[in-house]
């Protein structure tokens, strides 16, 4: 049973799929009982050497769309556009379509599902988060029972390796940020990925898998690791934790709140072990408790290894001639607004080390209804720091609480706010 | 669209399952569009206390299984018979079935997927590993792709329980289990756990999922915790392992080998933090390097969730008139001879500390080709001990040289052998 294979894009990913598909050809076929046949191959540059031989490589998007041989389309290419052009014009003359463009399934995913569900073809994403890690399939399958309440997810490779690296070797951001790139693990634009944009889109994949509702990544609470100061990390360390960036979804009675932040992970949590450029999602629910995924959240291979498994269901249901992979059903469920979402937060103050510092600090968290947890000091005098975690408290008692504080005459500055990881909601 | 469910088993999933299949009919309904109505629940004893109202008990199991409206069948009783009859009329009657029950597919899965098969109809046992964790999915299916090369699982949460004690509490395995029975993390008979063999059956599903070869059981090597000294895990700490009760199924040039028994881990090692009753399950491959999934190994809720998702997923298939889950295919590689396998030994030897001791252990290490990775003295004169760990060679080699060091003069008893986690292999 054949199924023809068209692939957009022949980069890392792609060419890795491609070569897949030529070298393990009778091996998927033992495996599975499919004869997953690759046609041909779209990419930029002709003249670029590539893993799989030219003769599969044209220069030209609609060639492949069209060939009436490829019976399958995958879209490697990435980016809004062309990729979604092609993506829609692929799932409208009925042909299914496997992806791996994150980008592209958080700002147009539920226009690309109606197209499919128009159409009665899948639209699979497996790769679009968490790199390697089969994630997509156990939220919208395996999971398809359970009322989830919160994900929370390291899903940006970039900024584990770079966040590792402060925390292990003590490296200043800058100095961790060009190892990275220095070593491939960060592009030499890093600005998607440090600025937390890249995670905002996976984010909002998974608050959609999750919980039904699609924010898109301009409904996400988003704050980079850019800012960071290796002081923090550091009096982090001291006290039991270690600073991660994270994606949160979490449903809450008043809503679906989806944001990005870095984070204080207690040492002891399961996500504070997942090291450099590894990738992990935690999901929470009242029936399963507690569930980790980890693996490679990038790399051709691996990534390569997801979409080839998203390429045979979707050969699969093709041969059936049904659409049997679960429809993304969408409700109407309110995102929160985020000022009213709890959180704990770790504030480091430069204040004068005078008698009654502490008392009018306490007095404003009081007035606010901000209660804090613990208070550490750190040298004495003019020099004077003050680290303060707070309970948990909504983000607009937070952020009346710090803006008032700079007013204060015995605090010199408000260096640093981070939040702090809230136990199971 | 209305599907109809005859549960076979009501005790703790069972009644789980029941429960939510009726408190959460309306909500399953918006998230999948299935309407999934319960019909009748099988149990043993109409008198005792049930999950689930009177009302859809029977204690006839032919009724749930023959009743026109039961359009799908879920196995939930354990055991090989009845559940094993029901299981095969429900298939050939055309009916797919969701089944829990690991010691039924291990002994009998690939009779069961053929018979499946023969009918067009899915049998999924999502929950016969792992309990709540996703892994039958993700391994078939989203893997289908890759060639994977080891599988390493802690999927027994009794054992894991009774370790945990053991190494962190201090507590002689004979009080780990009295209290691991007391708080209900064992049963009043153990056998099945603490011997390893839940764990083989686990073990052969496992190795089947990944290599295609089932070896049943009987065809695992297997060894429980049952005769483990709480020295050997204090000696393991101090030299920086945890012990670990795993299965293992590995893809070698000579055939696959599956097994399961007490292991020294590694404290660095993902697999060394799993505690207590949780399950993990770590896979190797050379595309997509180390996926780790851990999660809630057992109980009613997780289990049921597990369950819950296969039956969502055997009902779209239903609707849709197609079988699309893969088929489970068995290829015809060699089950490799345990005896050429190679593995990494600790071994604790009473000896006598007299000068020429070590000459003359290592002299056997040297002739049965088993290379000595690391020694360690503890006590003098006539109290001394000496703790060996290996590198890799066939298990024949080291069963012949621990033969060989018994019958040494200045051996007085080799005390204990445990085996070592070998590297990525």
């Amino acid at each position: 049973m054949r199924v023809g294979i068209g692939i957009l894009g022949g980069g890392v990913v792609g060419g890795s799929l491609a070569r897949r598909l030529l070298d393990d050809r009778a091996a998927i076929a033992e495996k599975t009982g499919l004869d997953l046949e690759l046609i041909k191959v779209a990419i930029r540059d002709l003249e670029r050497p590539r893993l799989f031989p030219s003769a599969y490589a044209t220069n030209n998007l609609d060639e492949v769309v069209d060939d009436p041989d490829v019976a399958l389309v995958v879209e490697l290419m990435g980016g809004l556009e062309p990729a979604g052009s092609m993506v829609l014009r692929a799932l409208m003359a009925g042909k299914p379509v496997v992806t791996a463009n994150k980008e592209l399934v958080a700002a147009q995913g539920p226009a690309l599902f109606d197209a499919a569900a128009s159409k009665g073809v899948s639209l699979l994403f497996e790769a679009a988060v968490g790199g390697g890690i089969p994630l997509i399939r156990p939220l919208t399958e395996s999971l398809a029972g359970e009322k989830l309440t919160r994900v929370i997810g390291i899903v940006n490779g970039t900024t584990n390796y770079i966040l590792t690296a402060m925390d292990e070797a003590g490296s200043r951001y800058g100095v961790a940020l060009e190892e990275a790139q220095r070593l491939g693990f960060a592009e030499a634009d890093p600005t998607a990925d440090v600025g937390g944009g890249d995670a905002a889109a996976k984010a909002t994949i998974l608050a959609g898998l999750a919980f039904g509702v699609w924010v898109g990544s301009e409904g996400v609470y988003r704050q980079g690791i850019d800012g960071l100061d290796l002081r923090d990390l550091a009096f982090a360390r001291q006290l039991g934790y270690v600073v991660k960036l994270l994606c949160m979804a979490e449903s809450r009675p008043e809503g679906v709140s989806v944001r990005v932040h870095p984070t204080l992970v207690p040492r002891t949590h399961p996500l504070a072990s997942i090291r450099g450029a590894t990738n992990a999602v935690f999901l929470e629910g009242p029936a399963i408790g507690q569930l980790l995924f980890s693996g490679p959240g990038a790399g051709g291979e691996p990534t390569a290894t997801a979409v080839l498994g998203d390429v045979i269901d979707a050969a699969r249901e093709l041969l059936a001639g049904a659409q049997v992979a679960p429809r993304i059903l969408l409700g109407d469920r309110a995102v929160a607004d985020f000022g009213l979402v709890p959180s704990r937060w770790y504030i480091r103050l430069e204040v004068s080390d005078a008698p009654g510092v502490l008392a009018a600090i306490a007095g404003v968290f009081g007035e606010e209804g901000v209660s804090i947890a613990s208070v550490w000091q750190e040298g004495r005098g003019d020099e004077a720091t003050l680290i303060l975690i707070t309970h948990e408290a909504e983000e607009r008692a937070h952020i009346r609480a710090v803006v008032r504080l700079e007013t204060l005459e015995v605090v010199k500055q408000v260096a640093s706010t981070i939040r702090v990881l809230a136990d199971e909601s």
